[in-house]
């Protein structure tokens, strides 16, 4: 279930940009009950990167027509759209913008199979080692260089850690390895400023659009290790698990969380995130 | 000229972690004459950069006899060597590293036409807006996550600029978008110290190893651009041009350089580097 350029395959050239730079960008977008969810916002993020990294903007046309030609009915799966800047010779020189033929992959895999008792109990957070460089030119894009999550999530086996904080060289808090993340502290909704690294997340927007309507402050600005140990609740969200309360952190656990459900259960009614 | 895990080919599977999030290293080697120069250095680079991304190490024997089945007597030609760690699923943790099987594709490439004058007349080197980000984990390695040196590159279009220079977050001189840079100031061969960022290249050890031999004083050091300007000489390096001298850094001019053309006369008779 790969399509590469629109066609049937599961190979790309050697000679791709992908592959030897990270010259690209990807989305990762839960498919449940045989639709994209969020997929407009995911394409419009796919493009911004694109343009940020000075490719041509994707063709959105084509690759929603290959995105259905996947998906059958009923489907529960996990679709992943990587566009990078295609073949090119040896050297570090992209081709005139005119002169860019993208690679498109576009690949369906298996739902995770997440601990179904996972959204009631919470999960739980480490804290890793590996730090996240900053680069304005770079943050918030979802581009193909991730060998810092890669790192990151290296570092631990224990299966029962869910996700690993990851901070910045200042060690102010920026995101999970595969996550954004949220705080309360003191009825305030917070997430990190993601400025200088992290990724932009779709689900990130989605929670602070829903909040605004549902009129909860919220705030991105900087935070530390020590915001979220004063949280009264703390939670992280992506495309796939949607938002997921953190039952503990290291040492420190929180009580039973009461905005996380309530914006979890306004973005399944909006059919944004998976109902699990 | 491809061999991807042994055979000719010229495709990898689009599964593999290389493309989906840079997680590999790899090799740029001079082949001159049918040999391929320092290669011995490239192969432990290369072993100690799997290392550090927690790769079983490479099979040396083993790259050695695809190299050597690639190469022509006489032949002149850039050799690429890249090791990924190899197919994944989707996400970010690797296997572990018993489970891990790495992607190995080694290709020939034309060799670089370079300006027939370019090493009487030195180079152009212009400063480059991307700054280099700072991360000692993975400062060094020659890791596929080259992001940052593709959008450098893309800064200008003149041919008469042959290189970049970046610098970090904190305005320090690192290198170029390709290369490894020194200074000659009051006598002392500078290098920029790349504890945060960079890439250890081959050739500039090389030159720090025949400075030795030579008896001229060299250092490893913070930089910044006024240490450019108020160098006597300054040149970069890398495995394909060997060392050329700077002729103008932005509206600065160097006079005739003196230690570059020593040390690279030095490496050429020790078979380190393309004699052009």
């Amino acid at each position: 279930m790969i399509l590469v350029n629109g066609r049937p395959s599961d190979s790309i050239h050697t000679s791709d940009r992908g592959l030897h730079y990270g010259d690209g960008v990807f989305e990762t977008v839960a498919v449940e009950n045989g639709a994209a969810l969020a997929l407009e916002e995911h394409l419009l993020r796919l493009q911004a990167g694109a343009r940020a990294l000075g490719f041509p903007d994707p063709d959105t046309a084509q690759i929603l027509n290959e995105v259905d030609s996947l998906i059958s009915p009923d489907q529960r799966a996990v679709m992943k759209i990587v566009l990078t800047r295609g073949r090119g010779g040896r050297g570090y020189r992209p081709p005139a913008i005119d002169d860019t033929v993208p690679s498109r992959i576009i690949s369906l895999h298996e739902w995770p199979e997440y601990d179904p008792d996972m959204y009631e109990q919470g999960i739980v957070l480490g804290l890793c080692k590996t730090r996240l460089s900053q680069n304005p030119a770079l943050a918030g894009i979802k581009h193909l260089n991730r060998l810092e999550q890669v790192l990151a999530r290296n570092e631990w086996r224990d299966s029962s850690v869910f996700e690993g904080l990851m901070l910045d060289n200042d060690g102010d808090i920026i995101e999970g390895t595969m996550s954004n993340l949220f705080l309360i502290v003191d009825g305030v909704l917070l997430t990190p400023s993601l400025d200088s690294c992290g990724i932009h997340g779709i689900v990130r927007k989605l929670v602070m659009d829903i909040a605004a309507e549902l009129e909860i402050n919220c705030r991105v600005t900087r935070l530390g290790l020590e915001d979220i140990e004063k949280a009264s609740e703390v939670f992280i969200c992506n495309s796939l698990l949607g938002l997921c309360h953190v039952r503990t952190y290291q040492n420190h656990s929180y009580d039973p969380p009461v905005l996380c459900p309530q914006l979890r259960e306004g973005l399944i009614k909006q059919q944004k995130i998976a109902s699990l």
